[in-house]
């Protein structure tokens, strides 16, 4: 019986230099593609993805080019549109790489709905710029018709910022562990998923706009479709203490409690390596495997040759 | 065992009055919402959705906001984010019509490609427009630039025009069989589905800048998923001929062969009524019932008390 894997793509690996485009992002996509197409020999595959540059360029269209007649959508619908897009990105890309190896692949994009705690203390503290960049008056503007948190940016402008809450469930969860049970490639939860909370009556859903954690929402993907080992793939082929100095060191195969101590120690940057460390803690401390690697690399760090690896 | 219905609707109906916010839009998903929560106790089904309004307000916002920095997604990629989002209001708005009923819903939505012929006729043709309004000028420029076939459009300026080819596949219908045999109500070939047609070499996929009708690819999804029917939602209860005339007549339950030939005697108009006409026909000669008819009678046409009702 084939292994179920779950991997959590960054939105930002699928942009080579920057580059936007349709074309240039779809040309990324075709490594991601090959690489999954020759994992799904042994593996049962469910692709999670991020979508900060693409949902950013989303809303700067929606926002800037705005009527009347054309409202802008909000951002728990960008968030759905960007899912339908880079879905369609990834589900073309593995698609034709399985097909350049003389198979047909069976692959589906589920557009997903992530919930989140209305009461997460992340809605009184919101934290997380997104869109485009506004002048003070604009922005102040724009917070009282809109009930927006702005904030200054790094000298660069004003933006909006929003809650970044933790993912507790995930609504199409049924649907994708039927799929992956029969032999498809599902790509879910793209951007952290579309943030929705459940109302008081008939815990009824309702989108939010916030931005949900992509390594956190693919955590708790990997949860809930009981798979048996979750990766998150970044930009390094392991994760390093000290990195960029003499005392720098890889971390490899390590057990989850040691993990934990360096995190103590804030050895990882808030920004960028501390959600994918949580992300495997939490699927480690479940029983699984947790592995940090990139998508060169991904192969043989589910062998075990490379990347960091965390267990019980 | 249930029967297998496939409902088409038209995305002019989701913009009540023309009111294209986000949240209009859900609010008209709601009542979408409830009919399907009651007609899942008797079927199976898949809801397939039109989305001219909202793949042209993406465009309109993706081109005019567009930069070198954040450039607009060609027509096949807003397909895809329209899937997205039109594929979320209506899943949510499911889910939510479930709950008041005091049942859980299983809903999913899939993002489609659908298979088009490069050698399809239309291709030499194009004959829809889409996207914003240019002058002279700025059309000519952009269809030097990109290739574009523009057109003047009724005095209102010029726009883009694009092919609309035939449906001939459904990339995703495994997994949309799949998912509605268990029991989920699935979403799936938005906006007619995303236009991808197959290279020479390897059968590959590409996308292709096409709008494929919605009617014909919801038809042929409810083939490919042998659908025992297939329902055509529009603005009219059923279809008329001499519709606003003393001759005016409902059509209700008439034999395929009977359609055929009002369609060859130029009963139903180009633009509206006749692309559902034809789709009905092809079903019907599949064996199939074929139904046009609007959301509120939805229930009554599938008991045969209402609507225009086509079988062989």
């Amino acid at each position: 019986m084939k292994q179920r894997i779950v991997i959590a793509l960054g939105g930002n690996a699928l942009q080579k230099n920057g580059e936007a485009t349709a074309e240039a992002q779809k040309k990324v996509a075709e490594k991601v593609g090959e690489v999954i197409a020759d994992l799904s020999k042994k593996y049962e595959i469910i692709v999670a993805h991020g979508n900060g540059p693409q949902v950013g360029n989303i809303l700067i269209h929606e926002e800037t080019a705005a009527t009347k007649k054309a409202p802008a959508m909000p951002l728990e619908t960008a968030v759905a549109m960007s899912q339908g897009q880079i879905g369609y990105w990834l589900s073309q890309a593995i698609t034709n790489a399985f097909l350049e190896r003389g198979k047909t692949a069976k692959v589906a994009t589920i557009v997903s709905q992530v919930v989140v705690d209305k009461n997460d203390p992340a809605f009184r503290n919101p934290t997380k710029p997104i869109g485009t960049f506004y002048s003070r008056t604009d922005a102040i503007k724009l917070a009282r018709e809109k009930g927006w948190v702005v904030k200054e940016d790094a000298g660069r402008g004003w933006r909006r910022v929003v809650p970044s809450p933790l993912p507790i469930d995930i609504i199409e969860k049924k649907s994708i562990i039927e799929l992956v049970k029969s032999g498809v490639i599902v790509i879910a939860a793209g951007g952290g998923g579309i943030p929705v909370y459940r109302t008081k009556v008939l815990r009824k859903l309702k989108g939010v706009d916030a931005v949900i954690d992509k390594d956190y929402a693919a955590e708790k993907l990997a949860e809930l479709v009981k798979a048996d080992i979750f990766i998150s793939v970044t930009g390094v082929p392991n994760v390093f203490i000290n990195y960029g100095t003499k005392m720098q060191q890889p971390l490899r195969q390590i057990p989850v409690k040691e993990l934990e101590n360096l995190k103590r120690y804030n050895y990882f940057a808030a920004g960028s390596m501390l959600p994918k460390v949580n992300a495997v803690i939490n699927f480690a401390k479940k029983g699984g495997t947790g592995i940090i690697t990139n998508i060169n690399n991904l192969e043989s760090a589910l062998s075990g040759a490379t990347g960091t690896i965390v267990k019980k």
